[in-house]
Formats: C-alpha cells, sequence, structure tokens
C-alpha cells in the first residue's frame, strides 16, 4: 500500500506540496465520484480526535446532539430569501427513488415513473430543515433555549476541489439554537466561537484571529457572521470556523414562535455555528513540513512511536523486552506505538513515522540497552535527545507539552512575521503581487467597494477583529472614513 | 415541549404503543421528508451509548474507521449482478447538481444544464464505492488484511415506513474487510457476529439467537450471510445485525487482486457487517412497557435519577444539599442526573422519568433527611427500597447490575416460553394463526418451499441456529427429508 514517493518541497510548488503530504501520510484519496474524497483511516483517525475533543466542549456548554435528514424538500430552501440567494445553488438535487432496467440495452435508468413529486436537495447546511422541526417544538418560553448540535455530511457541488479544504462532501457539526432574547443569542454566538478558539489554538496548535465578517462575507441569512481565521504556511487565510447571530430571520421563515410569560407571541432568536473537515487542511497547512506531516501531540492518533533497532535475534528479543518495559512505564494516558515490523529497514520505519508526523520517535538499540539509555528524536525540531531510561517517562511527558507550545509559537510566529499596517494602495497592491500575508488596513465599510478591491487583487476582508482597537482612518481604497482597521487577505 | 399524552398499552393495539413509546420518551419525530425521521436528542444519546461501545469492540479487533464517499456512480451497482438483481432498486437517484430559478414561476428548479453525465445514487450501502477503492489499495499479500469501518447514513426509498424500524434514510456502522484467503474471511465474519452478539446481550440485555440466513434470505452477493435475531414483546423476529462472507463475488467484480508469496495473482477474500439504529427499535421493542420506555443501565443515558421533594423553600434547601451529597457519594462512573426544576410537580417529574425509562429514581424529602434515608425505585419492577443514605451508594451500585440482569433474564423467559417445536403444517398454521412466535422446524431447503410458506403465511425462515443439534426429520411443508431444525417467525 504504501509507496515511496517523494515530497514536492513547499518553495517548489506549495499546492503539489499539499496534496503530497496527504498522499504520503495516507490521510485520504481521490474518489471514482468527482469531487468527493475518501477519508483514510489515519487521516480519520485525526477527524476522531477532533471530532471527541470538540463533543467534549459542545456538550460542556449545555449542547445535545440529535440528528435530522439528510434530504430537504425543495420549497424548504425559498423560505428565507437571502440565504437561497447567497447559497444553496449548486447542490445535489435528487429527482428519483427507483433504478429500473432499461429494456433496450439492459442498463439501470432511473424509473420513469418513480420521479418525485418534490424534488429533495442534499443538504448543504440544515437550518431550513431543523427550523421546520423547531416551528413545532417550539410553543412557550418554557421550551427555550434549545441548544442542539449535529455531526453529519453535507454536499455543496464544488466545481474546483481540493483534498480536505473545498469537497463536494464534507463531513462537519453544525449547532443550531433557539433563544427568548437577542442577547442571549449574541452571547450563545460569541461562547461558540470561544470555543471554537479554543479547539484551534488550545488542541490544534493553530493561532486564530477571532473577528467579525463583512456584510459581503457574512453567511446569507444571518444578521453577523463570527469567524476564526488562521494564517497558513503560503501566508493565505483559513476560515477555520464560523457562528452567526442569525437574529430572527428564520424564525420569521419557519414561523418559530413562543409565548412569553405575559402570554403574547413572539418570535425567537436563533444561531448556528460550524467547522469541518476543512480544519484537517489547516492542520497540515499549519504545522508541516518538507519531510512530512508534523502533528501536535495533543491531537495526534499516536504521540509517541518506538522503533526498536536489532541485527540478530538474540538483539531483537532484548531491545523489544526493553522497549515495551519503557512503553509500560509511561502514563497510561499517552498514546503510544511500538513497531516491531520484521520485514521493514529501520531507515524506513523512520521515515514513515515521520511522514505520519509523530511527535517524538524513540529509538532503542542493543548499546542503548547495554548502556540504559535511549534517544527521543523530536519530530518538529529533528532533535536528538540522549536520556538514560530511567528518566525517559518524566521526559518524554515534558517534552509532549513542550512540542505542543512549540508548535504553536512558531505559527503564531510566523503569522506576526507576515502581518503588516498598510495605508497607501500602492503598498497594498505591491504587497500583494509580491509575497502577501495579513493587512490591517482601514476600509470604508462598503460593500462594492470591498467588491472592487476583490475584483482587482482577489483580495477579501477576512474579518474585523473582535479586540480591534478603535482608530480614525482613511479607507485604504476609495479614501472615505473609517474607524478601525480590517484584516485583508488572500483565502482558501 | 413536553404533552401529556397516554400511552396505549400493548394489548391494545401494540403498533401504537410502539409509537407512542416513541413519543413520550422524545426518542424521535416524523419529519416533513417523506420517510425521514428526526432522531431527538434523548433518542440519539441512545445511539451515541450504542456507538461508543460497539466502537470500542470494534477497534479492539484490530479495526479502523474511514470514510468513503455517499454518492456511488449508477454504473457501479452494475457491476456485481447478484447485488444490483437483490438490492439497490428503491434508492435515491441523484440527477442534477444545480437549482436555478425558473423565470416563469419565479421558483427553483432543477437547472436543465446541470445534468449530471452519469447519476449518482445515495448509497444503499457501500460495498461498490469501497471495493473500487480496495481494488487500488490492493496489491500485495502485505497490503492484506485490510479491516475497515464506517459511521454513516445511509438510504433506502421505503415505501412503508416505520420510526427507527424502517425509514429511508437511516445511520448505522459497515465494515469492509479484505483477506488473503477463505478460512480468513469466514474466521472474521463469524467474530464481528460475535461481537454483535455481546452488544446486543451484555450491552443492550436482548437475547439472540446467532445463525446463518437461507440462500433466499442472504445479503445479495455474499455468500453466506450470518445473523443475529431476537424476539420482540409481540414475538415477532427481529434481525438486528448481520454478517456476510462475501467470498470472492465482489473482488472478481472490481479486480480486487493480491500478489501472494510465490508472485501469483489472486483474488481477494472478503467480509461486510453492519448494524444501525434500527437497534434502537430493537431495544424499545423488547424491554419497554405501558408506562413508557425501560432502559438497562448499561446503556441508560441516565442511570440514576434524584427527585427531591420539598414543599417549603427552608426544606428544599434541605434536601437539595442531602440529594447532593447522596449523588457525590456515588461512583464517578455512575452516570446520575438531579432534578431540580421548580415549576413542575413531583408525580410530573415521576411521570417522564418513568416514561423515559431511567433505572432508578431516588426519592429524597424532608423526614428521609431526617430519618438519613431515601427511597430506591425500580423503573423496570416498580419495587420501592426504602435504604439509609449511607448504605445507597452499594445498593445502588448492586442494583443497576441487578437491573441489567433481570431484564436480560425476562426477556429470554419470554422467548424461550414463546418458541415451540412443531413438526406438522396443520399445526404450524394454527400456530401463527393464533399467537405466534418462534417455531422450530424441519425444512427441505429449498428456495421454493421456503417462499410457498411465506405467501401462504408470512412466515419465513429467521436463521438456521449456528449451535443446532444435527436432527434427521421431515420438511413441515413439502415432507421432504431435512437434517437439523430451523427456526420459522413472522418478522419485521
Amino acid at each position: 500500500m504504501a509507496k515511496k514517493q517523494p515530497i514536492t518541497p513547499r518553495d517548489k510548488d506549495y499546492s503539489k506540496w499539499y496534496t503530497d503530504i496527504i498522499t504520503v501520510a495516507e490521510l485520504a484519496d481521490y474518489s471514482p465520484v468527482k469531487g468527493c474524497m475518501v477519508i483514510r483511516p489515519y487521516g480519520y483517525a485525526l477527524w476522531e480526535a477532533i471530532q471527541r475533543e470538540l463533543d467534549g466542549k459542545i456538550k460542556a456548554t449545555g449542547h445535545q446532539n440529535a440528528y435530522f435528514p439528510m434530504f430537504i424538500p425543495k420549497s424548504f430552501l425559498e423560505k428565507e430569501a437571502e440565504h437561497v440567494e447567497g447559497f444553496a445553488k449548486e447542490c445535489a438535487i435528487v429527482t428519483h427513488h427507483r433504478l429500473t432496467v432499461d429494456e433496450k440495452n439492459k442498463k439501470l435508468i432511473a424509473d420513469p415513473s418513480a420521479k418525485l413529486e418534490e424534488e429533495l436537495i442534499v443538504r448543504p447546511t440544515s437550518e431550513t430543515i431543523i427550523n421546520s422541526m423547531y416551528a413545532k417544538w417550539v410553543q412557550s418560553y418554557r421550551d427555550l433555549p434549545i441548544l442542539i448540535n449535529q455531526w453529519a455530511n453535507v454536499v455543496r457541488w464544488e466545481m474546483r476541489t481540493r483534498l480536505f479544504l473545498r469537497t463536494a462532501e464534507f463531513l462537519w457539526q453544525e449547532g443550531h439554537t433557539v433563544h427568548a432574547t437577542e442577547e442571549e443569542a449574541e452571547e450563545e454566538t460569541l461562547k461558540m466561537l470561544e470555543v471554537y478558539r479554543q479547539l484551534l489554538e488550545d488542541f490544534m496548535a493553530i493561532p486564530v484571529i477571532q473577528g467579525r465578517k463583512t456584510e459581503k462575507e457574512k453567511f446569507a441569512g444571518a444578521l453577523r457572521t463570527y469567524t476564526v481565521e488562521a494564517m497558513m504556511q503560503d501566508r493565505k487565510a483559513l476560515q477555520a470556523g464560523t457562528s452567526h447571530n442569525l437574529g430572527q430571520n428564520f424564525a420569521k421563515a419557519f414561523e418559530i414562535r413562543y409565548q412569553d410569560k405575559d402570554g403574547k407571541l413572539q418570535y425567537a432568536w436563533q444561531t448556528s455555528w460550524g467547522v469541518s473537515t476543512r480544519l484537517i487542511g489547516a492542520l497540515i497547512m499549519t504545522h508541516s513540513d518538507d519531510r512530512g506531516l508534523v502533528l501536535p501531540p495533543r491531537l495526534a492518533p499516536i504521540q509517541v512511536v518506538f522503533v526498536p533497532i536489532w541485527k540478530q535475534d538474540k538483539e531483537k528479543e532484548l531491545v523489544l523486552k526493553g522497549a515495551k518495559e519503557l512503553k509500560e512505564s509511561l502514563v497510561p494516558s499517552i498514546r503510544t506505538h511500538l513497531d516491531t515490523r520484521d520485514q521493514m529497514t529501520v531507515g524506513a520505519k523512520f521515515f514513515e513515522w515521520e511522514k505520519k508526523g509523530v511527535p517524538i520517535r524513540i529509538e532503542i538499540g542493543p548499546r542503548d540497552m547495554k548502556e540504559e539509555k535511549c534517544v527521543l528524536v523530536r519530530r518538529d525540531s529533528g532533535e536528538k535527545i540522549f536520556v538514560c531510561q530511567k528518566e525517559a517517562p518524566g521526559k518524554i511527558q515534558e517534552l509532549l507539552e513542550e512540542i505542543q507550545t512549540a508548535l504553536f509559537e512558531r505559527a503564531k510566529k510566523f503569522r506576526e512575521e507576515n502581518t503588516t499596517k498598510i495605508d497607501s494602495w500602492k503598498e497594498f497592491e505591491s504587497y500583494f503581487e509580491a509575497k502577501g500575508g495579513f493587512a490591517l488596513c482601514h476600509h470604508c465599510g462598503d460593500r462594492e467597494c470591498e467588491e472592487a478591491i476583490q475584483e482587482k487583487t482577489k483580495v477579501t476582508i477576512r474579518c474585523i477583529p473582535l479586540d480591534n482597537p478603535k482608530e480614525k482612518g482613511k479607507c485604504i481604497y476609495c479614501g472615505k472614513e473609517s474607524g478601525e482597521r480590517v484584516v485583508f487577505a488572500q483565502s482558501y
């Protein structure tokens, strides 16, 4: 299964490097279905780690999981005008419910007699179908808040796809909540944004900027969209998660009303929020290098891999015993793997675990056994650390924390080095014609102005940072007055 | 949200009783999409408990999770002839990938210019799409075995649907493995059947018969299908899980070949196996009673619910403190909930937790606090047990195990009481015209004979039990020779 394939260096072809990493680490594969990918076991293990961490946080903030149908009646999409306008055009449409054998050529065809009365759309997101249920479930203020999350597959028919970043089908979670007041909905929206920040920064070691999307970039149908934006190694921005305050837009479209304490009927306030398998793309592009994947320890399915080294059979017995003992002396919460494969050279094993991004490799040979030591090799820096076996358990635990922090700090430093304040249009253009990065600039807030900038430079406003200092200035493009800087960047 | 709704007694209308339980326990709801259901948070928590338990067992037996596209090119279904013949006719067919606005009436329509070249089928099961990838991944004997599982949604267009038991879309896991030899594939098939037995019997307290399906009832494309069959309270059989030895059928259709140690190309041997959200239907129909859902403790999202009783505010403070202390004194692995709701009567609380099947309810009032005791109420038997608070933690732990065993034993006794050997056709007919149950009868093994029986009586052969004693006899219907008895029953 594993083939030797060189990794294209980032400098040479960043985009090729990205897909090479996915191939050599066996994270995903192209499928025979246009635009759809196969998530292979090692890639899926990354998703499971993210799921486990995030699901815990979603439940700890009072939400429950549920499951809604993947099919949405076409007419539902027409109910919230802005939503369908901005969203649901490129999608998978189910028109028939039976196959039959064509008498002419004996091939399968969609049975003409099994045409659906109303076409069904495979969910691109579930606001409409979920809200049709909420309209039924919500009657009184006592029924609020509703705090529900769903783990599901969704489909958005994309013409140009890239593994993990943009595929027709992808996996995600989508939270959908209902509240009695606007304040509560806004609080929820920001609470989940903060959950996403914690997931990205503390677990995945990916630094993010929390901010608000402009009117142009917000979710179709939302009052306000918040986002966490990360910088990839090609200095482009990646939107890693979004949290929407939907206001009363969907409540009005779907008639979600509750009787308040005074017996009056009120429209409810809503939010929705989601992250997807795209996070795996962000993970790859934040930490990996020209030798393969690099995983932050907290997320890594295997944190420590033992590679015993032997030539003769009696050495094998000795080093395997030593490696096993060392493995068992570690804290049980550390995820380890002992590579006992016979038919593979030590070099090939090193190479494989390096490509798969395992944070620490432990080498242990006959001489190490004699000297009661072993070698720890850091995946992030390549540093080799010689320790005596007795001290290894403590050192490994320390090192895992150190690597986690180092990866975060390295990514943060990279972002800071590639973020700059720009105050003239000329400078703006040459910045993005050269290397690019995040540009902090004033903007007037007009949609047309934003569109003009995008058309000229492919650069968009990624967000208006939440912790933005107020500062008077003039729009980078049109020169109108502005009260704060926004983050401009090219993006995925 | 919660409405008072009486539960139809089983005796009166079994089918109505079943849906009443689902409604009052808030497990699922009908959706606006024909044949599709919404799994509500409490129902989804049951699925999560089953998933957690089964996923652990799947991984412990060496399998890894992965994810494959939900869409299958139509032509893939034609590759394995038996498979498409027996299977994929009623399905959701995607024909277009874009919506557009109809100029005439301003409504959304499937864009005629976005018709797919080849229609896509929403997976009814994933053998074909997964095997197309395996053909690429498998080259050498070194690549084997492949042991992959997928948690996913699937669609089978059903005309007559019932919540959890038969819906157009449902959730399941499907394992798909590839092996070098027939023996290994057979071993895997039976290993996973045993995993299902353990899940059903030890975790869900549902006794099952492990057996082999007849040629007529086996999976389309399989060499042999094994099943775990359970008896519901209406004495019908429910197929709770299946495990298929696929032989080389799919390997030949999809060209899955490996080079063996001698360098010769060999077709691989395969298995697939799955259980679905239908298990929740089995759970409901095995244990529940006319007062609501009954959950086995190992599966129950809440195992112990505390309902403090107070009239005055100062009593409230006292009993809440007592209940909290008792709650904290339990082993942390016990899943508890303290019902502190103010606006609800104690009776209404009792009623709600009873409907939701929580195994133990603990009542604690002001007098209990004075006497340092509390009342434990068993959901399965209704028995009230008065214990002093000090002894409660030990008693609760014991009781949870007792209830788990009692539910299993009760279900097993019920099955045994409703299983009988029958040796004459007349008796067979009158048995199934009356109450019915499991009938152990001789059968010749001919497909036509089996079909004739089904046509006459709606009764099918559920399985040929694995531990069947050999015994000579004559076919219940046609009188031909037979070497063992099989299990006949009506089924879901």
